[in-house]
């Protein structure tokens, strides 16, 4: 019975936005193919790929036997395994986003609203009355990342905060804040 | 030739305390040993072991042939490693000693002093008047662990902090704020 070859995998580099709205990427391919005689000849061919809205780093899509043809040989299979491009605002984690917002040591304590633009383009404006402590982290339901099975649903944004405290204080702005807070 | 038997490893678990310090421990074993005519009978023994000042865990202390005799086999060895135990405020990492103090947010902008007891019992009273934010670290020259090879040297303290906030403030406290810092 006649082998069959290793199959041949490759990276495919998505974008967040990608995964978040699913796409289709045409991917252009060289191979040998063969001829009842044997001879091999060169062909350029376009496999299509459909990302599907939540696909996660390390899915595997598998054209069987696209690799190149050589006699007694089953031309490999091949794969490619979807990878995800760093995003300026968010990472992933599972199902979720997550995103960190730097803000002033005032805004922490007095509120304040953050601007973000989603992955499909709109505007949340998610405003915050609580005291942002540390640890503190808004949760936004169903802003996060399209679940595969189900798109219609999605995980939660979560964002983090990066208080910035002032360098150094005054004594009058001190005993102030011992008088506001003490 | 007669077989070694496998060496037995017994963990030791020092303080924090005893590893700074260094101490000596006597350990009581019970084991047999043979007489010319190949019958053994069980003894007690008390092995000394000398802890040095800077000890790290995973320190091994062995005592050849100190197992249990048996006609044809070499004794074996016995192994002491030693192992740190949990300290309520410090927690090693290689010559440093860190510690975690929660203050207060008005503490954290307006000063503070943080009073400590070394491992050797000394009290140690730390100012620290620069603003402390959520990732400041307050390091201590030289209040670490002794270095083994020279324990007349010694790491660092580091000090982190755990900066409690406020849960909620009054619209004036906010303005008051503002006002202040902004």
């Amino acid at each position: 019975a006649p082998r069959k070859a290793a199959p041949i995998e490759n990276t495919l580099p998505c974008s967040l936005e990608e995964l978040y709205k699913g796409t289709t990427k045409k991917m252009k391919i060289s191979r040998e193919i063969a001829d009842a005689s044997g001879k091999t000849l060169p062909v350029e061919e376009i496999l299509t790929i459909e990302i599907k809205p939540g696909w996660k780093k390390g899915t595997k899509i598998t054209f069987p036997e696209k690799g190149n043809e050589q006699p007694n040989v089953i031309p490999a299979d091949l794969v490619f395994i979807i990878d995800e491009k760093p995003h300026s605002t968010f990472t992933r984690e599972g199902n979720d986003l997550v995103m960190t917002k730097k803000i002033s040591l005032v805004e922490a304590l007095t509120g304040c609203t953050i601007n973000i633009t989603t992955l499909d383009g709109r505007n949340l404006a998610i405003t915050v009355s609580n005291v942002i402590h540390p640890d503190y982290e808004e949760v936004v339901p169903r802003e996060g990342m399209p679940i595969p099975k189900d798109p219609s649903k999605k995980g939660n944004l979560r964002i983090k905060f990066n208080i910035k405290f002032p360098t150094r204080l005054t004594a009058e702005q001190k005993s102030g804040i011992k008088k506001l807070l003490g």
